[in-house]
């Protein structure tokens, strides 16, 4: 449907979620580029990656916009400031997938933000600061073992050893970058950053299902969740299911049972917090033997990573209490830490004072899911707008937000711009 | 050490513990046959059954019995009563084992069976019942689909279509038995009984820790335990474990580990009853997605019936409970249902007598495996007396009862002759 667009003149006033309709119909004609027929994959520098990218540039180009890929894969756009040394203001998500995808993850943040500056393009208007639409690659990290690589490059931090990385194919990102067009000779030349950044911002689609039960259109984001994650190993004692009487036991799962629900009842505990044991085996377990070992995983994440801490500690003492009772031994492996990435005051509160021009009751929340955003911290100010998403569900095909949030999320980005433009 | 039996000479008065190291040195002799060097394994019909049944045969000649192998594998042993048309006690247990066995399971009761006739013969003694020691060969069941066969031919219950059965290489139990030495078309002359038979009693190693824990040699079985088994398929909604508050959960593993606890809980409330989740599985389980679905197996055992349907109606109301306040559905499939197999109170107690008289406090205790006695159910009366073993460690090398233990188990079991000849 590339038609769909061409149908709304500059001149017509934009009716109720035109702008939605808009943006979905431009997801509908990225979401037609793809790796896998019949299904969205369109993967990190591949040829549906290529076509997305040539699309994205092609819509820059139509908003008043300068687009270029740079030396990772990244399309960027610039919208010129009402003056010249204006600061920049970044916005962006990503146009790479995962495998069998949704339409919404990272395209609508990109689309949204070219549809306003569009907005701006078309009203001739110019702000006091310029905007730079970047469409970053590599968010979903499905080729190489890293990401983030695209929004690394822009904050200055992207490690040139990962040039050298490969992917199953053994197909190095240096030359999947060539492939593509790109000269990875010229990543550091993109790296430098001589203009002022007044912020990163991004729209995202949810991804959980928080807007949906408070029945909101849009939500300002305080925090990019951090995260703990690892393995816990129990060993009890394994047996005859007929013939060790309960109180002789030392069953490991029981064991592993009764920590998940402290782990569960922790997370509880405290608002922000998740604590999840996505994974268990009971290695060798059959339906008549009494487990002599488990193993779980455990996740925990927070926007606070003074809370993650505690609520890890906690779940450690918990654990080690359950295990000294039911006398088996745990060796617990919390290998991987990511620190949080909170969102700025300012920025946030101009997009929770747009939100709320806009008749929306303002719901702050953290995100769970790590986005191109956390590649900013410490860098620059980072700030959120969340898009409510069908039940929550992403990284699949029922993935679906509706034309009438999608507006929502578009004209609040525009007012926001709008009260950043004041404010600067 | 075949020779180290032929050391003790009729004449010589047995000394503390000798009976029980000439059993265990038999032991020794019959772990020597397997049909995988390095361990033991003696499977149903293989060589290594071929050569133990022979071994047993030759050790019940020496015993005073005629031996003979019977239509289904069984070694039976005949050793004739004062009178002629006295009835008959049989005293059995099995010679298979399992892969990578150890040596007391099965085998230990059929060595004091033999051990103690040889102390009858050897004093020219004739009771007022004839004995008939059987070694089974299709125990454990390791071999074809079904198992017990050998019981069940001698209980009258063989159903000859299980000769049709096929091993994993595609070879029937009809040809098995045949390249055995066997002629599966006598099988019926072999299921019919005539003679009087005043019951059916075996002793075993225990498999478990209660003798252990309680420090006690033997102990008294009072039923071989029923069983109920199946799975339960849990059904939450999964997601990202980052984005879904833990008040918006409904994850399937969180409600079966609360299941697990419930289902350990109930068992723990009722002596006698265990209840097992041997097997837990979160299909498609990753450390950063709220389990969607969790499926685990659930395996419930009690001497009495009643106890055990009872528990499990309990079980099933829990979780039931549990699935509607975490909003997950549950659907249970427990298909097997194995009934208990009571011991004979009249048998029993002339077991308890004789463990008394040997100085050993009476523990009654039920039998959690499964043993060649259930076949009898219904049928005759049986008894079965256990011998502690080492950790309650079985099916593995590491199985182990002292020579101290074995002794008593024999001592006993020969004082239970005595008392039921008394009384017969």
């Amino acid at each position: 449907m590339p038609q769909a667009h061409d149908r709304l003149s500059p001149s017509r006033t934009l009716d109720d979620h035109d702008l939605g309709r808009r943006i979905s119909s431009r997801l509908d004609d990225l979401a037609a580029l793809t790796d896998e027929p019949g299904r969205i994959t369109r993967i990190y520098l591949s040829p549906a990656h290529r076509k997305a990218a040539d699309l994205v540039a092609e819509w820059m180009t139509g908003a008043g916009m300068a687009p270029r890929i740079d030396a990772i894969g990244n399309v960027v756009g610039r919208y010129s400031a009402a003056t010249c040394d204006a600061p920049v203001l970044l916005i962006g998500s990503h146009i790479d997938t995962v495998i069998d995808a949704g339409k919404y993850d990272g395209n609508l943040g990109v689309v949204t933000a070219i549809e306003v500056v569009s907005q701006l393009h078309r009203a001739g208007k110019r702000l006091p600061f310029a905007i730079k639409v970047v469409a970053f690659g590599d968010e979903e990290g499905s080729r190489f073992p890293s990401t983030l690589g695209g929004s690394r490059l822009i904050a200055g931090s992207f490690d040139k050893r990962l040039l050298d990385e490969a992917d199953l194919n053994g197909i190095t990102r240096r030359d999947a970058l060539r492939a593509f067009g790109c000269d990875p000779g010229r990543i550091d030349d993109d790296a430098r950053r001589e203009e002022e950044v007044l912020g990163y911002v991004e729209v995202h689609i949810e991804q959980g299902p928080v807007l949906e039960a408070r029945n909101l259109a849009v939500g300002v984001v305080t925090a990019i969740n951090g995260a703990t994650r690892g393995t816990i190993d129990v060993r009890g004692v394994g047996g005859h299911a007929g013939t060790i009487p309960m109180q002789l036991r030392r069953d490991a799962f029981c064991a592993a049972a009764e920590m998940a629900l402290a782990i569960e009842r922790r997370a509880s505990s405290e608002s922000d917090l998740v604590a999840t044991v996505g994974r268990i085996e009971i290695p060798g377990g059959v339906v008549n033997s009494v487990p002599g070992s488990a193993r779980f995983t455990l996740d925990v994440r927070s926007p606070s990573d003074a809370n993650r801490e505690r609520a890890v500690a906690d779940i450690r003492a918990e654990i080690d209490a359950i295990a000294a009772r039911r006398r088996v031994e745990i060796t617990v492996a919390l290998g991987y830490q990511a620190p949080a990435a909170p969102c700025d005051d300012h920025l946030s509160g101009l997009f929770a004072q747009a939100v709320t021009e806009h008749g929306i009751e303002v719901l702050r929340l953290p995100s769970g899911a790590g986005h191109d955003a956390m590649s900013f911290r410490g860098t620059w100010p980072i700030a959120m707008l969340f898009v409510r998403c069908r039940a929550g569900i992403s990284h699949s095909p029922a993935e679906h937000a509706t034309d009438e949030d999608i507006d929502a999320g578009a004209r609040v980005l525009a007012r926001f711009l709008d009260l950043v433009a004041n404010v600067a």
